[in-house]
């Protein structure tokens, strides 16, 4: 059927097709066909993960499913299952319209989306056995950082993140460990989790597995003083209770309690903001910790580089229940998500862009609610497209990537990206002209639609 | 070699590989190939571009040709040829290396890169036999658009464009007509060398044809005053000149000449800028003219809405020589570059942003250099691919992508993008993490070299 010339060799990429399509007909502009990297499929060839989205060829008989709600089925996806023919019934071919339905199905109170507070930890064992978890950044609705070298916090700025780091955090999502709906009560719990599902080698034996178990226990370092008085206000707070942590109601408790000195001379010296209030905060942070919803929950990233790992170990957890876990969040909330991106020596930078663009979808109203009703990898990957299908760019030559943009004071409403039918005004991400031979398709004539 | 599951179907992708590249290895994270859409090669097969760079296993033994300078062949390529094996001996697999290859080249006079400005017309046909091009925007480093229902131009802006116009431009350079150092001396030749390209068909018909070449023929409205004006001033200079129209030289032989009434009633009405200087030209105008450098030349982008197009028609057309099309352009300038977009009726918002979108990669210093000296389509292709790995991202729910971001005060130099053997500090737009049953590679371990 093809001869490959001298030079060229052919890639066989799978492509999920929806049960009920009607064979592909030629000459006619289509829908956009899901192409999935199905591992179980090519086994034995080697191939690239290719998840894009594509215009293919129009069918003339398009049979198309109404958006039915439909209950949840509670599997626990394992591993980096790919999606099996017929599992869901999808008639949708776009990521947005693919968001559409998953935004669409009935979830039950464990998969109810809830307000996210983000936190960026990163490590370096190069600093040596002192070596601890140390919050770079935060993201509530816009991306504050941690100032170099001092305990402050930036003001809240637009989190602007290369186009490359969004890419290869796709990649960590496509390839890396998705597990979803892990009950585990405790860091070190999830740690085993994630490393049972790492392949052994010999790049990554027991030795080196252990050690990367106890990188994930290590000490996480929050702005000292507030942390330990959070942690003794949550003290009053049965471990065992059912209700989530309401910073609202802790501060009216913290406000009852005796207040400690205001101002120490650790606090002097870092030069932090010398009004304190409440249990020796800072105005700030109070103001801060006030600022997150009530019923928020947390997804914490961790990025490490590890001088004796050969190899990245990606992880994309989500926690059912989310469980509080002790000192790792730099408050007292319960972590639903988190994303573990380790790697060799070398590319710090890369892995906290990687990091940086994690943080990013999660803020993302629209990502963010996938990710709480996603039933598996697929439904990830279609959020991250949805998102890239909806970016602005700023082009390399015109702007300063390092500036830091002020949030504007109206955004648009995301609404519109959430429901099913709103006329589509989107290209796809991509479309395609005729081939030479062939007619042309209309260009953009309903594609999605 | 492959089964396909019952719900798969394989799509095949030629990937163009360089001559001398070991057989692949396995368990290395490798080098990006470039994948290549070869039409000749995939004969009877319905296929999808896909122009992506994508990271592959590692080779053993990796050839590495040091970067030759090397006198430019000077073919010309008259329509979609793919690059064929041999073409060009490139030993490099990432969008920058190729970029850096290009650059490197050493060109003859012909390709010498000059100053670019950049005009977007558009025309609508709706608007009956009356329709003409009218000028939008206009790019010089920054972005300036006319505004709506005015002859007033907006202040230079940094031109955000949305990833999706993006992706679709890419697409459209993928796959539409791609023509190379055409010797044509009028619109009306261009117009002919661009249809000709076009595939004739029962939508696409004889009738069609010439109401296209119509339509491409049909006056450009700027900004009615500036342009009678200085055609006035060029025919002071002849027409069989070979030096390139000097504007400053212009403006001192301009301010000898007896000035015209300064306000005329049309410019009251308008709202232009009353004060007026040389010629009739506003001060804004004349301040605006002088900006354009000495030598600069033109690139237009023509972008329609044609309510008798069944299919879209899409062209990129580099001149050699550079050729001043009477009217086409507000400023006397010879244009070098055209890229032509005419679409079915109803996406005319698309259309435009995907000229946006081609006009900021003109802009850009990189790309403009790229376009200088491209050989072939894959030529563009890195260009486009490397500047997208070189873009930050506005996050949706964070952002209004109506907001005019005003151009920075200082931008980084794009010089280290140009030199070959700078510490690449990129992980390329994707790479892969280990199938599940293969080790690890090293994430970012110096798979671009």
């Amino acid at each position: 059927l093809y001869t490959p010339s001298p030079n060229s060799y052919l890639l066989l990429i799978a492509i999920q097709r929806h049960d009920e399509e009607a064979v592909i007909d030629r000459g006619r502009v289509s829908n956009a066909v899901n192409i999935h990297y199905e591992r179980e499929d090519l086994e034995g060839h080697r191939t690239l993960p290719v998840g894009l989205w594509m215009p293919l060829l129009r069918q003339s008989h398009r049979h198309h499913r109404p958006h039915s709600q439909k209950h949840r089925k509670r599997e626990r996806e394992k591993d980096s299952a790919p999606m099996e023919p017929g599992y869901h019934c999808k008639s949708h071919h776009t990521p947005s319209q693919r968001v559409q339905f998953i935004l669409g199905t009935k979830e039950d109170e464990q998969h109810v989306p809830h307000d996210l507070f983000t936190e960026l930890d990163e490590i370096c064992t190069k600093e040596g056995e002192g070596a601890e978890w140390k919050e770079t950044a935060r993201w509530l609705k816009f991306e504050e950082d941690v100032e170099d070298g001092s305990e402050r916090w930036s003001k809240p700025y637009v989190g602007t993140v290369s186009l490359q780091s969004l890419f290869a955090l796709r990649s960590c999502i496509l390839n890396g460990t998705v597990l979803l709906d892990i009950c585990a009560n405790s860091i070190e719990e999830i740690a085993d989790t994630i490393l049972c599902q790492q392949e052994e080698s010999t790049e990554f034996d027991k030795h080196v597995r252990a050690k990367v178990r106890e990188v994930l226990m290590k000490k996480h370092h929050h702005q000292e003083n507030k942390r330990n008085k959070l942690f003794d206000i949550v003290h009053f707070f049965p471990a065992e209770s059912k209700k989530p942590l309401d910073l609202h109601v802790l501060d009216k408790t913290a406000q009852t309690l005796t207040p400690l000195p205001s101002a120490t001379a650790a606090e002097a010296k870092n030069g932090m903001n010398q009004e304190t209030g409440t249990m020796g905060l800072s105005k700030a942070e109070l103001h801060f910790l006030k600022k997150i919803p009530a019923g928020a929950e947390v997804s914490n990233v961790l990025v490490g580089e590890l001088d004796f790992l050969q190899q990245p170990i990606v992880a994309f957890v989500r926690l059912t229940p989310a469980v509080l876990l002790s000192g790792m969040t730099e408050v007292p909330i319960r972590t639903r998500f988190l994303f573990v991106l380790l790697g060799p020596e070398g590319k710090g930078h890369q892995y906290h862009e990687i990091g940086r663009s994690m943080a990013t979808l999660m803020t993302d109203e629209v990502f963010h609610d996938v990710a709480y009703k996603a039933q598996n990898r697929a439904d990830l990957m279609a959020g991250i497209d949805e998102f890239l299908d909806r970016v602005t760019v700023l082009p390399p030559g015109e702007w300063d990537p390092s500036i830091r943009i002020e949030p504007p004071k109206n955004i648009p409403t995301q609404q519109k990206r959430k429901m099913p039918g709103a006329p589509d005004d989107s290209f796809g991400i991509f479309f395609c002209l005729p081939l030479k031979s062939e007619q042309a398709p209309s260009l953009l004539e309903g594609s999605w639609g």
